[in-house]
């Protein structure tokens, strides 16, 4: 095939996704999105660290292999500092980093509403300068800031759009939009309405189950237990990994060494942790922690109507693997690829044109690019480092530098 | 009772220990040196944190507790970097706090030989420059310290001397020998022949058995195991702070933090660990912390003929614990108060007129004295957060000073 008839026929959509575990529902939005047109799927994948703080249920390497086997046909990293991030960041990264390709067309995304108008005007809403100020009055009462940005849409823009961003994925959605948007990206919006179990939801319906679910199940009852659940291609993956000590992380591992870090660090390094900004919060973790006698309990004390669980988590998870928060505030500098098939290659192809920002599979190349570069990798090196002391088999330090990339044909 | 009789009537004995856990043995000796003559007992006890290098089987109070219940009358804490050091640096501050003291008139000591005549031999060699050169030589041919300065007496002193300093015992009483004419302390040396099992023995003798084979007791089959070895005023103590989850220690729950800030170190941080000295040592634990897949790992790749394990476990166990490296050159800066009972009350009546250093049961007041008082004593209380994270009912931060002190009738 000569490279203009691919470019010709190609339709790239790009899906974001944690992958943590591949799912039936995860399946059913890449063929919706590939029955809708798309030629080639890019999934912009968290690494080992996951947006709701704290480490994903497998390694990045065996997320992205399922990934590709169950219908992506390249996967990319978010970096840690997208990925473990409030979801307007966690956006940011992942819509910058499909932008930087230069040949993605479509961004899918799961929502509960299925309205793209719906959630085009509440991104519209929340952009508006008399939203974010009518917010930051709500927040003073105490509330989350995504409960506080609701009522303030709610009041600006009426209960059907504020109702829209009720919903965890249709929030996300509302935000991939906001930052096509912003990054004035010409990448046309497509979602998929979410169907079966709702998120977080801790019953499994048919053959489709949350991922939180599917996370317990695997804590408790090991891969086995979340077949019913999950694609065959994917679940042959995760057996696999599974036989090599690869999965699944064992939740409790790390918790002690986190604490330990925790009670070690200097009263003055809670304020310069990523993502602390309000008044307060890092006080209140610092004695938190000193009271504390097991991560939930460190959690539950820190925990107010204001301060979301994921938000703590991460903040706390940030404080373990010394994320510099300067990263936080950087938009991403390189594409690194996870994996990819034959159709993968052919996105590559038409990438190595378009494309603003360095690509490789190797961290060790992207890291030799410039200091930003070397300043990310080397905290996603630090913190695979780290997630490895949590898997059945512990790996040594250096296994994402050394982690081959896995060509499926 | 006046003070001047209680004077006249004090012959008080000091005894360094580690009592982890106290056993049959222990109270022999303590009997012994009472039979001898001592109507006082002071012990000088390693914190959370013992030579061999890693926590302890039960905390310090508990440890210091059982010392009072089976004989001793005072309780002192040998402060971290003592604690954890070498034979030489260890006896150095255990000697120097009971110098420190001013009415410590006896040292007791366990010695496999039982005979002071040729542990001050031993001792007069080993302090002399023709044995240090020589050891300096030996060295090079890639041995343990200890083995080239037991070769180096025995080339300059004959095979009888440097036979004594073949047993860890008899070793450790040298220091203390060696320590005494160091510190120009008017203290007598007093030597109790260690009988039944030897230490670090794997089999139990009768009543006896080494503190090794009790803490394997201890973390296979928990506190009743060790019962036929233990004076039953201690085990009353170990049941009592089983029942309430202060021990025994869980000797492999900081193992992954441990690992997890060791991965984290920056190269050169090796190079500032205490007691790295020895050229390339740094190199090689940053080496091996890098392809170690746990602590056990970690020391067998880090070992070599030249380096002892205890020698390494400390090292990295200083890494975790982030010893300053400048405490282990200070000598105590202040006398530690762990227990004691109303003959301890005298001992500490007396050395009110005597000691040279600061005393107090009280952490807190120990650190506000001055500026070298402050770094021993946050340090101590950093370790004690750390240890607690490993105890069956994990403790709060802070413990160290709020734990109260027990006075036994």
């Amino acid at each position: 095939m000569e490279r203009s008839d691919c470019m010709e026929k190609m339709v790239a959509a790009g899906i974001v996704a944690e992958y943590n575990p591949f799912h039936n529902g995860h399946a059913y939005q890449i063929e919706t999105t590939r029955a809708a047109g798309a030629t080639h799927i890019v999934a912009v994948l968290s690494g080992n660290f996951v947006q709701r703080g704290g480490p994903a249920c497998a390694p990045k390497s065996v997320r992205a292999n399922a990934a590709i086997a169950c219908g992506a046909d390249l996967v990319l990293e978010l970096p840690l500092p997208y990925a473990m991030a409030t979801a307007e960041r966690f956006a940011a990264g992942a819509v910058g980093l499909l932008g930087a390709l230069g040949c993605v067309d479509v961004i899918s995304f799961g929502s509960e509403c299925g309205d793209l108008a719906l959630l085009a005007k509440a991104a519209e809403a929340i952009c508006s300068p008399y939203c974010s100020d009518y917010t930051k009055n709500l927040l003073e009462s105490g509330v989350t800031y995504a409960r506080a940005r609701q009522k303030a849409v709610e009041q600006l823009y009426g209960q059907q759009i504020a109702e829209v961003l009720s919903s965890p994925n249709n929030t996300l959605a509302v935000e991939y939009l906001r930052q096509i948007a912003l990054q004035k990206l010409r990448i046309a919006p497509f979602t998929v309405t979410r169907g079966g179990a709702r998120h977080d939801s801790g019953k499994a319906d048919g053959k489709t189950a949350s991922a939180a679910l599917l996370r317990n199940l695997l804590d408790l009852e090991g891969i086995e237990s979340i077949a019913p659940y999950v694609p065959a291609p994917a679940l042959q993956i995760y057996r696999a990994a599974a036989a090599a000590g690869r999965m699944p992380f064992d939740s409790h591992s790390l918790n002690t060494a986190v604490l330990a870090h925790l009670r070690m660090m200097e009263k003055d390094a809670f304020s310069r942790l990523p993502d602390i900004s309000s008044e307060g919060l890092d006080n209140r973790l610092h004695d938190a922690v000193r009271s504390s006698v097991s991560l939930d309990d460190l959690l539950a004390r820190t925990k107010t109507k204001r301060y979301t669980l994921a938000r703590i988590r991460r903040l706390v998870w940030h404080a373990f693997l010394g994320t510099d928060a300067a990263l936080m505030r950087l938009p991403p500098p390189y594409i690194r690829v996870l994996a990819f098939n034959r159709r993968g290659m052919e996105l590559l192809s038409a990438a190595d044109q378009t494309a603003s920002l360095p690509i490789s599979h190797s961290l060790a190349k992207l890291e030799a690019h410039d200091d930003v570069c070397a300043r990310f990798a080397q905290l996603e090196a630090r913190a695979a480092d780290l997630y490895a002391l949590g898997l059945p088999g512990v790996l040594p330090c250096g296994s994402d530098y050394t982690q081959k990339i896995s060509v499926h044909g």
